[in-house]
């Protein structure tokens, strides 16, 4: 086990019911006057676009709004963001909506005290050291950006997804309440489970040796969602499948199970040159890629794809053969993805062979290989890609 | 799931050499003025004591000092820690042991800054709104009190073990170096693991319908310790299964496996009774009664116990007999606490069967019922004592 640290302050509220507390929450830290941030129309005809309104309206605590996130959040908005909070002495952010809106509000958290330009922080030329304090309410089980220190912006000058972290970006408090999630599309419920599978899988395959607690941390999320996402898709309004999901995302990546290993992502990080690209779900493109990646580094690596295979899809461990072992995991991860109504090809998400060259150097920029578990090479990356074209 | 909130804002600075940071960790948490609380002469004969010394001089940091803590803490101690607090105007506890320290140091911290007997908190006369912070450098796994909110403290008047717990006890940072436990005896060691083995059994067994996701998570922490602890009992100086065993021992503690659901507390409270008599080491005691009252329980209540023998100790199910796998999977954790060297019988804890009505008393207070999974009555308790006597 590597050396690490771990800080994970964010306060849970979570469920029936949660979202009447947000105005007490505020309040609970800090906030005076506060920038209400969210995506289109859902929570407006969800009614918790009025709900939360009102709360803030009884409570007495001023607010300015900021809708229209989309999924693959965008710049342009964050600038946005920026000179409003600065206009109206914001000093708390508010994020009602998925990965999308909150990864936004981080965005505009830390670009509003920050005297440059906030894609700095992005493009990786300074860390992020402070940020106004940011509380959310979530409205689907998918990126774990309710509990994380992470944000993904597309930058919308190059058309690239990039990413930043830091602590001060968790947010202050989140609520939880698994019955907002009810009303999701069965598409993404799936993708949103697909994302927090391939939060875990990012973590589990590591080169670090001696992490059985996280290993098994990692692998019960994972049989979670496994178990939970299609009692879900049965009945969308199952409220104790939807909250064990809900619950898993936060796990998934608020770096529980993943501390003192070496991570790899490079899973996320072909899927965001498609995500990019398309505008394709960032989940489903991930059911696209990661079963290819797992096909991939097979040969090379082995070891994990095995524990994958036996410990989590109980795949009875052919000591002759371990490499079968593994890929029975593999066919076996492919089997749910595609039970749940994912995507395992490029044709599925509207993605074209003509455009792997293009992807493959946005991706790499200036670097030499992508991922740790196994360092892919620029041919790694578009044998990959091509795999997934079955045309 | 039933609704829960979670706040666990501890820092953990977790890896070889962490205590070499404390002094920056207490400044990061803003102490000026720090109470040193430690136990015996462990961390004397170590060399721990000098190297936080140093580190507090050379960061010119003042502190007090205050030694002496006991296994199962007492109240006089806290008194008089209390006192030194305020008198030396200390704003920050620095707790440097196991879980008694720390529980110590964290009845310090509430006693502080409340005008009435710091033992009010633990005879649930008043809640803990506020306290000092504290910060850890823990030496042993096993309390899970280095990220939890709970502290227990043995009443010298009555000598009683009495529980308290709030948020706002929870450690701001806690250092876990897993190379300062290598030095405990094989006994400690082992009575450390118990007790993290019980701290998810009392999560885990819950009436609560519908809890997946910690149900996973607690399995994770138990499949842990069982695969760690004989590691680290053959070879103490086994830095990577130490470290395991300590980031479980916190894990199984902070509540992160234990949200949303009914939790139990009958086996504590059975050995709390156990320790303030006879003051057998904590773990040793729970090592005794666990397995009792699961046995005791299984007819009533045998669901969990099924999933215990299955998911946990690999038991095959026995679909036409429940009740013998669960009893298979009982047998086998008595077998692995004997392999680990711990102790099932009051014979060998030097308890003795003329006290159980003493302490079946003291146990029940005015209360009618003990624990949630079963309720257990008086009868039921006495008769979970006597079948720890062998004689």
């Amino acid at each position: 086990m590597e050396n690490f640290t771990f800080y994970a302050p964010t306060y849970f509220d979570f469920g029936r019911g949660a979202e009447s507390h947000v105005a007490e929450r505020i309040r609970q830290f800090g906030g005076t006057k506060v920038l209400f941030h969210y995506g289109g129309g859902s929570i407006r005809t969800s009614g918790l676009y009025d709900r939360v309104k009102d709360c803030l309206d009884e409570a007495g605590i001023p607010f300015v709004e900021l809708g229209g996130v989309k999924p693959n959040p965008r710049s342009g908005l964050v600038y946005q963001g920026i000179e409003l909070c600065r206009k109206e002495g914001v000093d708390f952010i508010l994020a009602v909506g998925g990965g999308s809106v909150i990864d936004s509000a981080k965005a505009i958290a830390a670009g509003s005290v920050y005297e440059g330009d906030f894609l700095d922080f992005y493009r990786k030329k300074t860390p992020i050291e402070k940020a106004l304090p940011v509380g959310t309410i979530l409205t689907i089980a998918a990126a774990g950006s309710e509990g994380s220190g992470n944000t993904v912006i597309t930058d919308e000058e190059t058309q690239k997804k990039k990413g930043a972290k830091s602590d001060v970006l968790r947010p202050r408090f989140s609520i939880l309440n698994p019955e907002l999630t009810c009303t999701l599309p069965p598409y993404q419920t799936a993708a949103g489970a697909t994302d927090i599978m391939i939060h875990v899988c990012e973590r589990y395959f590591s080169n670090t040796e001696e992490v059985e607690i996280t290993d098994r941390l990692c692998e019960g999320i994972l049989r979670t969602v496994i178990y939970e996402t299609p009692r879900v898709l049965e009945n969308p309004n199952h409220y104790e499948a939807r909250a064990n999901l809900m619950w898993a995302g936060m796990l998934a990546h608020n770096n529980v199970c993943g501390v003192g290993r070496e991570q790899d992502w490079a899973s996320h990080h072909l899927e965001h040159e498609l995500s990019a690209l398309y505008d394709v779900t960032h989940g489903a493109g991930l059911a696209v890629i990661a079963p290819l990646w797992m096909r991939h580094v097979l040969k090379k690596n082995p070891r994990k794809l095995v524990d994958f295979a036996t410990r989590v899809w109980d795949v009875p461990l052919d000591e002759a053969n371990p490499e079968a072992t593994a890929l029975r995991g593999i066919e076996a991860f492919e089997a749910f993805l595609k039970s749940i109504g994912m995507p395992l090809s490029f044709e599925e998400i509207g993605a074209r062979k003509e455009d792997i060259g293009q992807m493959t150097d946005k991706l790499f920029g200036g670097r030499d290989t992508e991922g740790n578990y196994v360092k892919l090479t620029r041919e790694d990356v578009m044998e990959i890609y091509e795999s997934a074209v079955r045309e």
